[in-house]
């Protein structure tokens, strides 16, 4: 069967009330949905993104050559099956892909919410999608898929919507993020503070998407660092100097220098500097048991099937981070869980881009 | 006997031959001594610095409270025992505390090098200190200690003046710097490349001392990241939030962040960025086997007895880097030398830092 790509988005008027107590009112959510809905709606696979991904995670725009971001896992026949599920995947509020966010317009203003928009959590993001399924008419979903910042998103809504999923499958993530994560989102977010064409949120969204924000640019490449391994950038690049340079001209770049520079620019065409801030913020304060006497007291509340899968040279979230959660559900006892660690050295990115190493897994897991 | 400290400057007229082909004439070097040079001039052991590093490695000067840089493992009765050995530590060409680097002034100009400054190479460093102990008539040294890109002197020592020293001691180093720690740098020059306030080179450098540098310091950030570990950030930090910030504020601060920042801005106040540029390109284009037909040629000239030291969690230099150079030794099968990982889950500042871990080791390595 055709993917069936379809993009929508849902506007709400009833205030959602945050983790922080403040509130957001109105909001839209925008989301894509593959495949079809079965009579009894029981098909329904949910999909989370990460912290720069949106809705769009399978198959080609008209106008566009580029297919959405983890296509290779989500369609017909693949890990995540479009013949068998309904796929439905939103973007994040707080991001910058059609989802309410800070460069939304504030209701009855003429200006963007620019700082004066909430902090969100992951929670926050979690009960929104919630919302939204509801809209949906629906109550109760076969899976909900994440990697990274849609790992924790999973986990989220396995511990504040224990019979909303049967299972849960949580990739590359935390339970609590380290500070090892968080210095790294620091250099960007004051990497973009720093950059005077941010004047404090009073950029022009244009003339950025136009001109690019090079302390976006430098954060987005300390981004890359932790998304990669040594092994594999070293395997990606090793020491190859472009060949135009002279090595011993100051300017003169290796291949590794060239990749992050084209990819940090780039970026700032296509992605939201103060969304960055914004998300990288709900990353940085996620953890899981805040609300609980401790991560076990947290992890007690689940009661869908849970799978955890990490990455042997993943340097962002660490493997120990995940088998903390599995050693953690071990001691509890009760929760249904299987924790696979893969060997991989490909680093934090593998869950985008290895996907022969655990497609197999997911696809028998969704299925059983 | 007390550690007799004393800091002098040497100058030079006579051109200096750089690996790039060009030349730096005038030249000044600074550098310290401690302890006392014996009779036959057999117990001199040289100390290289690191990146931000000097001359400066021990004791305290009459106007600061804060000690040279490596002055727990140098000293009487320490590891670099004063009371035995003249130590000699020398600021390397292309830095800013003494020796001769880009915001030295041009000879018969009025201005200062800047970019004009010749990409320098950690050989051309060595190169430079062989000339200085040439000229105090220092022919022959009992060993040659250093860390990082210490180590990477060291190393670079051993190859290209087989006979000029007894041992060479070479820790948390490599040799040929990988992707992930060029990568590091990119993200450090970009960040000071793009500040404003750096003027392409032609700030003042007594307002970038008054007034920080924010290119920098995030560059700097990024920087401390990789001198840490996973485990020593969650040792040190945790995720401790500053007290008198809310945790949904979106500039509210966890510990990590607050380190970050402090060390980032703070280093600008004593470090120049013209400088940062030029040692961290030379460290990039640092790889032993250069002019030769492999690592192995290259490693095959040495002829002192080489101690390799590396440390197991070290992210920026990894252990298996120092390991290659070992098993290529022993491959060669007739050089004399030894390598050991220490047991440090501390990261690359372990050789900074946890001394207690090293300094029997090398005390022995020194005396024996």
């Amino acid at each position: 069967m055709p993917l069936n790509l379809q993009t929508h988005t849902e506007h709400f008027t009833n205030p959602l009330y945050l983790e922080s107590g403040r509130i957001l009112e109105p909001y839209d959510i925008a989301y894509e949905t593959y495949g079809e809905l079965n009579d009894d709606k029981s098909n329904v696979v949910v999909v989370c993104h990460a912290l720069t991904g949106s809705h769009h995670c399978a198959g080609v725009y008209e106008d566009e050559t580029k297919a959405g971001w983890w296509d290779g896992f989500i369609g017909p026949g693949k890990a995540i099956d479009t013949d068998k599920y309904f796929v439905i995947c939103s973007n994040v509020i707080g991001s910058c892909f059609g989802s309410t966010g800070p460069m939304s317009m504030q209701h009855h203003h003429h200006d963007h919410y620019r700082y004066k928009f909430p902090v969100v959590t992951i929670k926050d993001m979690v009960k929104a999608q919630r919302i939204l399924f509801d809209r949906l008419n629906i109550h109760r979903v076969h899976a909900i898929v994440g990697g990274s910042m849609g790992g924790m998103q999973a986990l989220q809504f396995a511990i504040h919507y224990p019979n909303f999923s049967d299972k849960i499958i949580s990739m590359a993530s935390t339970h609590a993020t380290q500070p090892w994560a968080i210095a790294f989102n620091k250099v960007a977010q004051e990497s973009i503070l720093k950059d005077p064409e941010f004047k404090q949120g009073y950029y022009d969204p244009e003339v950025i998407k136009e001109q690019g924000l090079s302390g976006m640019a430098v954060g987005r490449m300390a981004g890359h660092i932790s998304f990669l391994s040594h092994e594999s950038m070293a395997s990606k690049f090793g020491r190859e100097y472009k060949r135009t340079d002279g090595l011993y001209e100051l300017f003169g770049k290796f291949q590794v220098e060239s990749y992050l520079e084209y990819n940090g620019y780039n970026f700032t065409k296509w992605f939201d500097p103060l969304a960055y801030l914004y998300i990288t913020k709900a990353i940085n304060i996620f953890d899981l048991s805040r609300g609980f006497d401790s991560l076990q007291e947290a992890l007690k509340k689940i009661t869908a099937k849970l799978h955890l899968i990490s990455f042997r040279d993943d340097l962002l979230f660490k493997n120990t981070e995940m088998k903390e959660i599995a050693d953690t559900l071990n001691e509890i006892g009760n929760v249904n869980y299987n924790y696979i660690d893969i060997d991989s050295d490909y680093g934090h990115d593998a869950f985008l881009v290895e996907l022969d190493k655990f497609e197999n897994y997911v696809k028998d897991a969704l299925d059983e």
